[in-house]
């Protein structure tokens, strides 16, 4: 066994050693800043077309906060890492020496140095013949789609926004996803953030009335828009401002000209980071023609209204790429991981 | 003599008050978030026109810190300015019994109930007969380029951005001022943080290329303009990111596009303020004809460059208000508070 990072956190192997191995399992990990989940897949078999089952077999699951390390420092996010996979492992009746493969997606993985430490790390801890893998987190999101296939483009919209894409032989490219400052508009919080703008505007005379006024001062418990600049003041966390997307597409989906015009300029942002990306990774060949999956996740894109979001960005990609395949994932970004590693086992077989 | 609130503070008045009374005195002070200005002002005969002497006489001047209740909290910001206050008599050898007004305008009063506040504490320092007068810090800008008569409009573009106007019969409006997040696109802040987007929509290929990459990332020191992400998430002052305005201006004067609209679109948010407070107060009057000052102050608008961001939002303005007299201060807010004060005794005598 390897040395024991926490040994407190790997006691429960101890009970399960005296059993036996049990079944080969991929531990599939997704870390965002908001929460981590870890699931627990065993490895089954490859049929002809080696096509994992619909949907993939997922023995356990935990959760866990964030693992960002630029949020909470390196210390912080490998203990929750290190805590996720455990208890995941530990409530499948399962130990480290039944893995074959880790897939850790962890968002703040950006630069290979990153990628590198957490991957010495997750070294000491596992087996030595176990393969590790670690990526950004929009990894997950694109092998959810997928099922574990790294090729394509995947758009992300939730707080903030980001764009990845990856070429079939390895070469990748990303667009937007640098924060507020640096005008990361059609995320969740880039349209609430203008629907905010719209309301003084309105309420100070540059622009024209807006039924958001109302529904936002409403929702916020406000009497008054001047009220609105203590409001953002009083706490600068991006995901309470991301929160009001909902009325900004209700009001459009009352006919408010201000808030559909809103969602419209949001449609043509994300699109551009879609189109940015398979331009420069040639995704869709050198004519635009060839086809190409397009993964999109997150509350911004969600279809579930009259006022699509996704939709909308899916025929403005469509016009210029005609053959991208939109696909909104029916498995949890963690599941997407395992997929990942359960692809590249597959290979190797 | 008023109660010692701060009894070491005025320990100075001892030794001066033996000597007996001095000339009688006006004091004007600019509170803002980075620094607290406050002038001693002789009271000068009135002339024929009531107009004030040019330049107008100051005694002392003393400076302080933020005196921003809502940055630093009440007790620190009224302590700043007693200090400041206390600074000013003292170097001009006189105490609170010369005073015979006081005209405070500071950042951060908004509402009636902020002013109220620091106009009794005020009475508690000063002896029953002063004049004391509590106004937000575009009052005193106004003032300064009024010589102290309250009627225009002011714009003030720095770090942030602000319109106020005021009719001659006491009524007020404002437009933007409401930070960041709420959209004050023609402040510095707002120009810089246009210029930083558009250098990582250039790299990320939604953009077209601009001279600004190369001159940001040289001025920051920094190889990629991906380290931009990390360069504005180490530091949330908007200050520090205001400060590239004057690459973003020098980008446009060397012909770069992608400057020149950035430059174009702040102009017309700094003059869509304007109008709109000009609107909503007729200070043009029902045609739009009428003449009325506009006071113009802040780095933004200071008219050293070729590219003159002032001069481009009083051609905007004009259009509409073709008699708008634009006006750049030539005294320091503080004298223009001072001024103000100054106006009010010259009324009642």
């Amino acid at each position: 066994m390897k040395r024991e990072r926490n040994s407190g956190i790997w006691d429960f192997e101890l009970g399960i050693q005296a059993e036996g191995e049990g079944q080969d399992l991929i531990l599939g990990l997704d870390g965002g800043t908001t929460s981590t989940v870890c699931i627990c897949m065993p490895i089954f078999d490859f049929d002809d077309d080696c096509v994992p089952p619909d949907p993939p077999p997922v023995l356990a699951r935990a959760i866990a906060g964030c693992s960002n390390h630029n949020s909470v420092g390196e210390t912080a996010a490998k203990d929750t890492l290190e805590h996720v996979m455990a208890d995941a492992l530990s409530k499948s009746g399962s130990t480290r020496s039944s893995v074959r493969a880790v897939c850790l997606a962890v968002s703040g993985v950006n630069h290979p140095s990153d990628q590198e430490r957490i991957l010495s790390w997750l070294r000491e801890i596992f087996p030595d013949d176990v393969k590790c893998f670690v990526h950004n987190d929009a990894v997950a999101a694109m092998a959810s789609g997928t099922m574990g296939k790294l090729h394509g483009c995947v758009l992300i919209a939730g707080t903030g926004t980001i764009a990845y894409g990856y070429t079939e032989d390895g070469r990748e490219a990303r667009a937007s996803g640098a924060g507020p400052v640096l005008g990361d508009w059609g995320s969740g919080y880039g349209i609430a953030a203008m629907a905010l703008t719209s309301v003084i505007r309105a309420y100070d005379g540059r622009g024209p009335q807006t039924l958001l006024t109302s529904r936002i001062l409403h929702q916020l418990e406000l009497s008054s828009p001047d009220e609105l600049i203590g409001w953002t003041y009083a706490d600068p966390s991006w995901a309470r401002i991301a929160a009001l997307v909902p009325i900004v597409v209700s009001c459009a989906e009352a006919g408010d000209e201000v808030a559909n015009s809103i969602l419209l300029d949001a449609v043509q942002e994300l699109a551009s980071s879609v189109k940015a990306v398979v331009c420069r990774l040639k995704l869709c060949g050198e004519d635009g023609k060839e086809s190409c999956p397009l993964v999109m996740v997150g509350g911004v894109l969600e279809a579930n209204r009259k006022w699509d979001i996704g939709k909308e960005v899916i025929s403005c990609v469509s016009k210029e790429f005609p053959k991208m395949v939109p696909i909104r994932p029916k498995v949890e970004p963690a599941v997407g991981a395992a997929l990942l590693a359960w692809n590249f086992l597959k290979k190797q077989s």
